[in-house]
């Protein structure tokens, strides 16, 4: 790319930081971002320092946000008895699209991780049990099903145990449509565990 | 998204809009651009915008460039007679960084493909057949081994042949470490038709 423009070698540089884009796709990004119309560059560039400036963290569930308080947590129709404590906002967003849970959120922006050195006090957990002060009916824990995940639910339930306030853990098991064939054997063993009577 | 950050919904959008970017990887880059640090959104940003403005056509050769005229057409030490015909800068870019061809390029910016409406006058061959009005020994066309890039090759080969300026087409064969078993019957003919004696 050095051979012909540094403006492109730039932009190639740049967009190849971003995770899942390798040299490649920045390369092909960089060409179409050059052909594209001016106002859509324009547009795409002032997305990207706009919300970089105007997104923050909601002050009661942590989740991104352009307000102090997030139009969840502002929301008087939502059971705020209710919290689902999730890993970050990706997740929050991914059980809102079911439209079915209408309690609130609590988001960590991670899980307890031994391995990469992160401790109950790198995650929003100090913040979450301050929430608990409040009229709180459940907890309900949806951290990923990963070592991480699991672990996280676990230190949160020994945290949760003593006041009284209901803890639980969403289900894991066979994916909806999923063929047992593909599926691992711990899902399996955990889909056994957890079965439930017809 | 929409239910917590219009600022992030705006992002996706606009991030989901480049190629090769769907719903997901938009959402993902989307955190990923939040997260980062400030001075690298900025940098990012900038690239865009400093790309998409200035960046152009090298006036004698079209491939995308900083300057009126790019640096292999500016380089002295190239073989400025033997020229070969590319359908884009990535094309370009692929050549140049073999190290190993000297002469200078020709980017047509497309290639003819009837079933997308695109005509010669719709690629830059006005622009080609002015450049061998000067001083050329040969034309190579390095256009893709596709039907618009082979139609395009012949064309291209039917325009020049009465100038009696050498033709000539980049073989197409058997990728350098193909297993034959893998390789499609179109292919493998290409390859038996152009063997050369050993």
């Amino acid at each position: 790319m050095e051979h012909y423009s540094s403006q492109i070698t730039r932009l190639i540089e740049e967009l190849s930081r971003l995770p899942g884009i390798g040299a490649k796709s920045a390369q092909r990004l960089a060409f179409h971002i050059i052909n594209m119309p001016v106002e859509q560059v324009e547009r795409l560039s002032l997305a990207i320092t706009d919300a970089k400036k105007n997104v923050r963290y909601c002050e009661t569930c942590f989740t991104l946000t352009d307000d102090a308080v997030c139009p969840i947590c502002k929301d008087l129709r939502r059971d705020h008895k209710i919290i689902m404590v999730v890993e970050n906002s990706r997740d929050l967003a991914a059980y809102e699209k079911t439209g079915k849970y209408e309690g609130v959120y609590h988001v960590l922006h991670g899980a307890i991780s031994p391995m990469l050195g992160i401790g109950p006090n790198d995650i929003k957990l100090k913040e979450l049990m301050q929430r608990l002060q409040g009229d709180v009916k459940e907890v309900i824990v949806a951290t990923n099903s990963s070592l991480e995940g699991e672990t996280t639910a676990m230190y949160i339930s020994k945290l949760i145990k003593p006041t009284k306030i209901k803890v639980s853990r969403i289900a894991s098991g066979v994916p909806v449509g999923g063929d047992l064939e593909y599926i691992d054997e711990v899902t399996l063993l955990r889909a056994l565990e957890g079965r439930v009577e017809l």
